[in-house]
């Protein structure tokens, strides 16, 4: 068994020379940081461009609704196939080739904002074991916390990123949105935003949770709604969210 | 008219002895930070104790619920007398003190982790101009950002705040619930949040903003409710505010 298993090691393909397929958020900061760490990007392709034929992994860095029309153009046999997606399943890739996996980096990219890749979270699956094995050791070039998940669990985490990262956001736009109104400068939140974030880090958000609706204090909540009028929206948003933390609080 | 202003100047009072009524997060913090800054603590006092007579300022840092009871066993005459509070407005103290104020630090304290007042936004009032000069003058030893600003103005502020930081630390902690379910250390989500948090500073949080909801990406969106059923209040705030931001989008 021993031998078995170190045989297998030695005839494990390794992943050197990459095509990553979308040149948006993801794909750029995916091929700046796989060519520090050592592998060939032989193209970091525009959507619609000619797909190089024969490399070792295809990476699909599309947006999800754009990502079949591409592939369905792509020139592959068997190559390794992988997309980057939190919400698509890997079996939209097996239509395409034997060979297909997810790498999704649990990251929002912004371009000319680098990233610290060693820290962010990456998101293996595979067809199968030995194509996950060779995922899984390219993956680990590029970070420290490689996740076998399937597309269930990958599916879940991103539903978490999206209240993490897209709803906080969201709040703090609505903080801007009123402080414009007062003519004051959504920068003033910054010490806060960035210590709210801070803290939930270090203590978790369950117990970095502070506020009104936590203490369940009617008055400062009841005044708070009553300056929300004219703000429909953003009244029912407060309300609801209020009424969620209190209830946690029960 | 130079002259009157450079006489005034010279008589103007000054805040050099602090009582402060209240020991928790906001109190212990200011204590220390004042301190640092030169002034002299006379007494940090826990709820209920003694208060000492005779101080240059006496800053209520208590629950807005305890602050009226508290009040009306101080032994003041018309010691300066301010609160902490973003929802509570200054005519509450006019009863205890004829020099009264605000000193309203937009910050999120918790014991044992220490803040950089500089970068912290302390908003002023008083009920008179000289008073005005004289807490923005202690204001400005303690932080580079002093803004004077009415009841009205700070409560906007406080709504605000409440939104940038009590309900985006409630969305990570609807995250944080989200991964355990699937037996995910929350602290994978970190590097999103901290650079999500870096990035709304650096852009803006309307330039920020990124996901599903945003691309109004149906598809995506539809999974992600189906992937929430049995998280019924979950399922509503993904809903809402998926629709808000898509909302701003058009």
């Amino acid at each position: 068994m021993f031998i078995s298993k170190f045989a297998a090691s030695l005839i494990m393909e390794t992943i050197q020379d990459i095509v990553i397929v979308g040149a948006g958020n993801v794909g750029t900061h995916l091929a700046e940081i796989m060519l520090e760490a050592g592998f060939t990007i032989c193209q970091l392709a525009e959507r619609g461009a000619t797909i190089v034929p024969g490399k070792d992994l295809y990476i699909m860095a599309l947006p999800d609704a754009a990502m079949e029309e591409a592939l369905s153009e792509m020139p592959l046999k068997d190559e390794m196939l992988v997309h980057t997606s939190g919400s698509v399943p890997m079996e939209i890739l097996s239509r395409y080739s034997e060979n297909t996996g997810v790498f999704y980096p649990l990251q929002t990219f912004t371009k000319g904002r680098p990233i610290d890749m060693k820290e962010v979270p990456l998101l293996i699956e595979a067809n199968r074991i030995d194509n996950e094995n060779i995922l899984v050791e390219a993956a680990k070039k590029i970070s420290n916390k490689v996740i076998v998940a399937d597309s269930d669990r990958r599916l879940s985490l991103h539903i978490a990123a999206v209240f993490a990262s897209n709803f906080s956001n969201h709040m703090y736009d609505i903080a801007r949105h009123l402080m414009e109104e007062q003519e004051l400068d959504f920068d003033l939140l910054s010490p806060l935003i960035i210590e709210t974030a801070a803290k939930a880090r270090a203590l978790g958000p369950d117990k970095a949770q502070t506020g009104p609706a936590k203490r369940n204090d009617r008055e400062v909540i009841r005044k708070h709604l009553d300056m929300l009028k004219g703000h429909e929206a953003i009244k029912e948003l407060y309300k609801r969210i209020s009424d969620n933390i209190s209830e946690q609080e029960k």
